[in-house]
């Protein structure tokens, strides 16, 4: 079982634990520390070792920073996390804080009046994110200096850094060479007059050298650092042990194994410009380079792109693993469809058989996120996971949100489906259909080259803002390619600036939430394709290839509120749905699923 | 007759103007001088002695640029005048060169290879302008340098500037006084810690002071500039025969009028920060604050966003000169509907008709631009405007696209309507129906607070896009209250980043156009609105309350294309334009009328 209902950390341990990391700030000379929810990587999840702010604050979040000084100190959370924080985290001590709302900069500058030293430790923040603080603090007298990670000094029982083993990946499913990749990029470095580029994304490396590992959970990735040369060649930073023979005879020749240690000394040697993305390496990497009288270039990530934009093997993998997904979620939904009504469930029964469901696949390499189960008022918390305290009955005459995916060797799946447990609450059919409307919008659209994410996002709401709802998140990210689940540059929202291109994949998941009441959302994994030009047709149109093959519940949908084209398109995806899940599944299920996907 | 079809300048009169501006560039000691279509207010339309560029070049296009070296020129124009400059321009002596693909810059460089002085004059030049074009030019030796104009020193019969009669107008129409708009500014000023605004945007004075005039045609305003003192006061600096007794009782005791020359020496009196807008401002503001021991602070003109926001006052007069409007297009219409299909109109026949019909209703002081009249393949042009040389027959079986509007006392309108005349080609009727679409998508849109023009244009190129179609140009501008017919800082377009607002009123004019056979635009204006919160809904939401009441061409309409929701709207629409109208026109326009808004 990859997911853990338990709680695993409790207030109580807040005030020793700050009380020694008190003791290490003064010993190191400093005034605050900075304890963020990140490792050097900045990626969605950290191994246990970079646990840091659960340590120290018991806030299990995946996002969040504290910061202690002498006598005060804070944790800083999203809205996500309001509520949260409050029940883990001793409110007494660290004082719960709002990003974006709260300013970090001017809570140190109202601590430390007078001027003081903020410590840091240069792997876990970025350029951008210390020039940032740095803008706020310096005319107040505060410094920014790097200093050891205090967390480590006074974490006895600190977890080994993970170093599991690094297997690649088959060039069946991804669909090009790394050589070719390699090739590729470093041209664009002799382009761009850059003597090499500094990875330390660990998707990107996973994705430029065809491999995958499982060093951290949910994201099939080691956690690797790496240069690239202009000449191609590629020295990787790992604990040796993770590569074994198969492992280096699939990289090549031209890719340098080296132990993380060499990662210093291997960038002191660099000379000339050399990339770093601003945004994603730590200030380590720039720091180091300048001492070795380097020209550091900030650019974005150059792997960001070509790996948001899909092969046509690694788009064949991702149906292949949506299909199987897709059974699995039939047979779900059938069980479901049985069990829920008679009303001896709770969330964690769901989420269990769910994920057994996707292990029996025999896939199933980890699932892709903690899944998100909230049934009644639950499911109107958009990060709600279940834990044994928080694990609610489903009611029958109550709706179920279950957001859940699996992250399969050819494709990572990411679902919400909304279901009602025995009778329909009529209250639910109406902003179950708008949304509905809205994921069809998006599904049908087909939008000129040159248009971003932010252009299709509206289409997801405006059936819901005529009817004056709405809802607070993003319409939908990107998804790699059995990589992370939640991906850039890509994204279907108000932050979407980035062009939409032929092969990215993208989530599409309206919703809506009734805060004590229900939630609905209803979520399909669509790729960019190059939309079919119709009959007098002037313009190349891009459109959406929908991935995801689940049935919509047909109980919550008020046909009166669909239009015509609507219909159409809702009527076509069952049919596909019932053409290619149906041959995979049992017949129990078959039966089920062609209920399921009779015509509205 | 305001329009005039004339072909006032001739390419041959370029070679003589050339040669003695190049006199006077030597006489002056520099090696090129810059010829901007703009005067000191940087508005959209420019007084005769403000045609410099015409009279330089012959070109008469609403903006460009020509730039004259010692043994180069060039003239720079952007898509909508390709065609034209070559037609205009003696194209040997001015090289046509392409905004925004050719940059200025780097013709200036390298027609100055080794460095050189270029010429402007800083009153026709904005800082953001000059800024940009010294980031080019002064990492190659080349200099720009501000000296007297140059054209006006060899335009011999140049004519004077205007200094026509301001009128106060009304606060029935505007809905607030000066007084009150000038407390509420200088509120702004004082807690931005700002002296001063200096006021050089026609029409932010106009609104500001309550007062209109006619310096330039189809802008109902004074050619001013104007000090705004953080104590509420104004200079207001014009030639003080324009401002008659009544003019000087409405504008009180707290707005002095100085003649023109007075500005300069009251720039230097001023003291502290001053605002100034750095893209609307000529460079000759700041660099006399500046001299003067003045802080120039950068900031947009205050005066943009309230104007954009119009009163109730200012929305019931768009109302009532929107039903005035309407009863000229129905008249102008029903004529057209008999008169067309005999096959001997003109473009110019139909041109001045409509005028014809606007000035009969005794209120019209100005149309509110060149009226774009386009027969059969003319319709494709975006930015036509038919002189006696273009003039083509209005031939049955052809669409004839209309765009005009008027200037009254109570409002500025902006139409544009598609007809076919007589038999309906076929062709049309797809392409009409779904710009008819994209119109109806805005319309009926509602949205919540902060969202952008941006958000909404793509609602208006949907269906277009679904049948591989689109149309290159932004969906809609703002509209003034009897002030410019383009107005920000609202746009509904890719460049929209501006939050729509309750009161503003923007154009809504989708389109299509086929090269060489026919172009298709539907415009309404409309105004933004709080909308009614329907049963069930939880969050405010913003929608438009079209202004314009005029039937749109049924035979055009497809209804097999329309969804039930855009029937309805259409409808709808064309039962209220028979509503309001109908009473306001002739018994045979109101039978025509009633024809044309049948149900779909």
């Amino acid at each position: 079982m990859f997911q853990d209902f338990r709680r695993r950390t409790t207030p109580a341990t807040g005030a020793p634990r700050l009380a020694a990391l008190r003791g290490a700030m003064a010993e190191a000379g400093v005034d605050a520390f900075l304890i963020p929810r990140a490792d050097a990587h900045q990626g969605e999840n950290v191994a246990p070792r970079d646990e840091r702010l659960a340590w120290l604050t018991s806030f299990t979040g995946s996002a969040g920073m504290a910061v202690a000084a002498r006598d005060h100190a804070a944790i800083f959370v999203d809205g996500r996390y309001r509520l949260q924080v409050r029940d883990q985290v001793d409110v007494g001590l660290f004082e719960p804080l709002r990003i974006p709302e709260d300013s970090l900069g001017d809570w140190l500058a109202s601590v430390l009046t007078g001027g003081g030293r903020v410590g840091f430790d240069p792997w876990l923040h970025t350029q951008g994110e210390i020039d940032r603080l740095a803008g706020v603090l310096e005319p107040r007298q505060v410094s920014l200096v790097r200093v050891p990670n205090l967390i480590d000094t006074v974490w006895t029982d600190q977890p080994a850094p993970p170093a599991e083993p690094i297997v690649p990946h088959p060039e069946g499913f991804a669909g090009r060479s790394s050589a070719e990749k390699r090739a590729e990029l470093a041209a664009g470095l002799v382009k761009r007059d850059l003597a090499a580029f500094v990875l330390t994304f660990p998707d990107s490396i996973a994705w430029l050298l065809n491999i995958r590992g499982s060093d951290i959970a949910r994201t099939p990735v080691p956690l690797a650092l790496a240069i690239l040369g202009a000449d191609g060649r590629v020295s990787l930073f790992i604990d040796p042990a993770q590569a074994g023979p198969d492992v280096r005879d699939h990289l090549g020749p031209e890719v340098i194994v080296a132990p993380r240690a060499d990662f210093g000394p291997a960038l002191d040697a660099l000379e000339g410009r050399v990339g770093v993305d601003k945004v994603r390496a730590p200030v380590w990497v720039a720091d180091r380079l300048r001492d070795g009288g380097s020209e550091v270039v900030w650019e974005t990530d150059p792997c960001l792109l070509p790996k948001a934009r899909k092969t046509e093997a690694e788009l064949a993998g991702a149906r292949a693993a949506h299909l199987r997904d897709a059974a699995v979620m039939a047979d779900f939904l059938a069980w479901l469809d049985a069990a829920g009504p008679r009303g001896d469930l709770t969330e964690i029964d769901v989420v269990t058989k769910l994920e057994s469901l996707r292990t029996a696949t025999g896939a199933l390499r980890d699932i892709s996120f903690e899944t998100i189960c909230g049934a009644g008022p639950n499911g109107a918390i958009v990060h709600y996971r279940v834990t044994e305290e928080s694990n609610r009955p489903v009611r029958p005459g109550e709706l179920l949100l279950v957001d859940s995916g699996g992250q399969y060797p050819d494709g990572t799946t990411d679902i919400t489906r909304t279901v009602a447990i025995g009778p329909v609450p009529g209250e639910a059919i109406r902003p179950f259909t708008l949304v509905l409307k809205g994921l069809i919008a998006v599904s049908r659209l087909r939008w000129p080259e040159g248009r971003t994410g932010r252009d299709i996002d509206v289409f997801a709401r405006a059936a819901l803002w005529q009817a004056g709802l709405d809802f607070d998140h993003g319409t939908g990210h990107g998804v790699g390619a059995y990589l992370g689940v939640h991906e850039g540059p890509q994204s279907l929202s108000g932050r979407g600036t980035e062009p939409l291109l032929p092969g990215m994949i993208v989530s599409v998941e309206p919703g809506y939430y009734r805060e004590g009441a229900f939630g609905i959302r209803t979520e399909n994994l669509s790729a960019v394709r190059t939309a079919e030009i119709p009959e007098g047709g002037e313009r190349l149109m891009l459109g959406f290839e929908t991935l995801t093959l689940v049935p919509i519940d047909r109980r919550l949908i008020d046909p009166g509120l669909l239009g015509l084209e609507d219909k159409a398109w809702l009527d076509a995806y069952h049919a596909r749905v019932l053409a290619e899940v149906g041959p995979a599944v049992a017949p129990e299920t078959a039966r089920w699923l062609a209920a399921a996907c009779a015509p509205i």
